[in-house]
Order: C-alpha cells, then sequence, then structure tokens
C-alpha cells in the first residue's frame, strides 16, 4: 500500500527558511512555548498551492507531526477548503512559529525581526505564485496578514483575502456551556459562509469543481474532512493523521505539563 | 543561527523507497512496534555517503525524531566514524524498519517480501554510489548483509565490510553488573578495533583526513561524538539531538508500555 507524504523543505526559499529561524531572543519564552521548536507549515510549498491559510497556534499533536493544523481545527478548515473544490492546492502557516504559552505582548508581536521573518515566508508564497485566496484564522492571523498587506510586496499583490474565526474558538469560548457552544458555532460558520462568499468567486483553478454549498447553523456531515495523508511527513502510522487526543501534557503542575508530552497510541491499534 | 537539517526523502528512489513500505503482514505486530510507523535512515541521501551503516531496533527517541541511531548508541557510532575521519559523509538504514518487540522469528527474518524491500535501500545506497565501507551494527544487521551478499547486485559490488557488536550491547548483557560491563565493553572495543582496521585502507575520501587511533579496553574522552544537527529533520529543538533520556515509555503494564512515549522536556532547559 502506498503512503504518500508531504517532502518538506528541499530547495530554496524553504530550505533557508527552515534552517533559519528565530529563536529565543525574538519569541520570549515566557510568551511561547519555544522549547519544542518552530512548525512552520503544512502542505503544498512547490508553487501548486491555491488557496494559503494563515493559523496560529500548533499544539501538542502538531509539536510531534512537525505540522501545523493537523488536528480537529484542521479537519474543519480542511472541510472549508473542500467546499471551494480544494482538496491537495493548499498550504498553511503559521501567525507565530511556536505555540502561544499564555498571551503574546503588543511589543513581541510587532517585533521587527518577527514580521520580517513571516514577511519571508508570505513572499515566498504569494509572490510570483499561483494562490488565488488567502484565509486567515482568528485575529493575529487577521493582523498578520494585515502586516504583510503594509509592505511594497504586499501592496504589489491583489488576491482575494478573507478573515475568519479561529475553528476551534466556540469550544475555547464556551467552557463546556453547550448553550453558549451552540451560539458561538452558529456566529463562527456566519463568518465562515461570509469567508466562502468572498474566496469562492477567486478560486477558479479547483481540484474539483464544486458548487459552493454554505454552512448551517452547526456542523453538519462532510464538513469535517480528513487532513490528507499527503500533507505528513514520511513514516509516520495511521493514527496519527486520522484520530485526534493521542497526545496530551500531562504533569503535575505548570512547568510539569509545560516539559511534557504524553503519546498514548489509540486504543484498538495494539491489540 | 542557522539550523542545518536533513531534507529527507524528496528524490527518487528514496520518495518511492519512504512511500511505499511493507506493514503488518511482513513486519507481525507479535515481533515488531508496527503501531509506530517506519524508521527508514539517518544521513546522507545525495550520494556523498562514503560509509554506510547497518544498524538495528530503533527506540523511542527514534520513533520521535524519525531517524534512526539517534541516541547513546549513535553517538557511539559517530566516534567510530570520526576515527575514520568521516563526520558528514555517512548513511545509516536500519536491519529491521520497524523496533523489535521481543523476539524476530527465523521465518520473519528471511521474508522474501522483507528482504526485497531492504534490498532497494542497500541497491540504492551502493550500486553507482561512492561508499567505500560497510559497517553492521550486531548480527541482526550482519545477517542483513550476508543476504544482500548473495544477490546478483551484492556479488556485483566489491567494498570494504566490518561486522562488530552493537554499541550499546555491553549494557543490555551486563544488566547493571559492572565486572561484566567492563569486560564487555573491552570486547567490544577490541571488535570494533578490528573493523577499524578492516575499514580504514579504504576509506581513501574522507572528510577530515585524520590519523587512526584505536580504542582502549574502555570508552575514552572523544569516543562519543555528538550526532551532527544536520542530520535532523527540520525544526527540532537542541535538547532532542544533544542530549539522552527524553522519552521513555512509562504505563502500568506491558500493553500500556507498548502504546506510550512519554516527552519530557529536560531539566534546565525550561526555566
Amino acid at each position: 500500500m502506498a503512503h504518500p507524504f508531504d517532502p518538506g523543505y528541499f530547495e530554496e526559499p524553504f530550505t533557508a527558511l527552515a534552517g533559519e529561524y528565530p529563536g529565543e531572543d525574538v519569541y520570549p519564552p515566557s510568551q511561547f512555548r519555544v522549547e519544542w521548536g518552530p512548525i512552520f507549515h503544512r502542505g503544498r510549498l512547490d508553487g501548486s498551492a491555491r488557496v494559503l491559510v494563515i493559523g496560529q497556534d500548533p499544539a501538542q499533536h502538531e509539536t510531534i507531526i512537525r505540522r501545523i493544523l493537523v488536528g480537529e481545527a484542521g479537519r474543519r478548515v480542511q472541510g472549508f477548503l473542500g467546499k471551494l473544490g480544494i482538496t491537495r492546492s493548499h498550504v498553511f502557516i503559521n501567525t507565530y512559529l511556536y505555540s502561544v504559552y499564555g498571551s503574546v505582548r503588543a511589543k513581541t508581536r510587532r517585533d521587527p525581526r518577527l514580521l520580517a521573518y513571516r514577511h519571508r515566508w508570505l513572499d515566498a508564497l504569494l509572490l510570483g505564485q499561483n494562490v488565488e485566496g488567502v484565509l486567515a484564522l482568528g485575529t493575529a492571523a487577521d493582523e498578520a496578514w494585515q502586516f504583510w498587506k503594509a509592505t511594497p510586496a504586499g501592496q504589489s499583490l491583489n488576491v482575494a483575502y478573507a478573515a475568519v474565526g479561529h475553528p476551534t474558538y466556540p469550544e475555547s469560548f464556551s467552557k463546556g456551556d453547550k448553550t453558549k457552544l451552540a451560539a458561538a458555532t452558529k456566529k463562527l460558520l456566519q463568518g465562515w459562509n461570509s469567508g466562502l462568499q468572498v474566496l469562492a468567486p477567486h478560486i477558479v483553478h479547483p481540484d474539483v469543481p464544486t458548487p459552493l454549498v454554505p454552512y448551517g447553523d452547526t456542523w453538519a456531515e462532510g464538513d469535517r474532512v480528513a487532513i490528507p495523508e499527503f500533507d505528513f511527513p514520511a513514516g509516520l502510522p495511521g493514527w496519527m493523521h486520522e484520530q485526534d487526543g493521542w497526545a496530551k501534557r500531562t504533569g503535575s503542575d505548570e512547568l510539569g505539563k509545560r516539559r511534557n508530552i504524553t503519546i498514548n497510541v489509540p486504543k484498538g491499534v495494539v491489540a
């Protein structure tokens, strides 16, 4: 059985980008989980991407897989892309290279070194490339886009853009309150529908031509789409890309939790 | 600060090898930790390798890093290569794609499908390439070499070859007995000295010309050499390649342990 995979960073400018990333001097350990290393991207780096997604906050699964948006949030975005007919021609980057720990200070967010590095990624993925639409997930990603659009390179590019709510915002906002969750999900999906309206007319080279079907008030069957195996590095076991919840941060105190990632192969995989 | 890395599998035949590997039908889960996925190699796949090392049994650190011989055993072999003047031009492959669980049956070891896949790697790394010496670590690796040498391709190649003991065999053999450990280490290093004598005359294109200094009766300063950062995938934090013991299998029973890898960032990395 063939297991297609993402070859990662083997050509310029991505070799340089994956080898020369900012560290603790730009991303303070008091605000970011720098100790787990940077996590750069997911998807096509070969110029075939038609949609660029700017996400944020790689968590523990992303840390093990070394690709971003590979869990529940990723599946929801994959569903959004599917509605645009994009099943392969996507690329995701992070607003921040590292997972946020606590909150990010304004001074850090605007650090010229942080911006300059991120702008190199945006330049590489957008200038002279084939991207027909850009999607930002959450306010930090939207701000990242605005910073880039203010650069001469950003000003030179005319591309469809939509900023929408982060895919798992309803869960983090509602904290277990079902009424709040339903309301927040409805609001999120209204925003995602607006995003679809903005982007759909511009995605003229979809992988699979698809009539636009908007979201309802809650997640419907088919709104969550599996992340393709070919977005993962070589050799990872199936459960790492088919399932969720196999990596947790456990520890007896905050520092213990911060230092830990505990992986358990899901039940049923090993007899 | 630049962080050179190994780009991995992006060219044929390695793209095909990393995408079409044998699974449970060839590597039974009763004998191998198939559930963690295959782990293919470490080092140069660009034809620059001068020494090929055949190792075995990737453990938990290798599973997270997705490269082989990255812990204590790897540092000892790196020291061996250093004595031959090899600091970069090495490539390692596994006897088995997966970590051994328990022991391997003769029928499995000789499965034609297992052999055929491994032979594709050996063909790719040896035929028409620049390897000047082959090192096998342990009996299973030696057997793997003999199987390949019996093929028409193997017979066609004339290359220096040494089979030596596995680098951490003294520890696993002596089980905490210091007298046994000292004796087993002495014996291991005698074998490694024989291996150096066999290979050294043939390594005529070392990275750093180095006068051959044999091992003593025990590990001396400089015999263990750090695994170069450029052997690791992009973006991994420094402690993953500088340190050991950050990944453990924990669980309340055998199955629990088998399903688990627990990672803790070493003390001192996070304040």
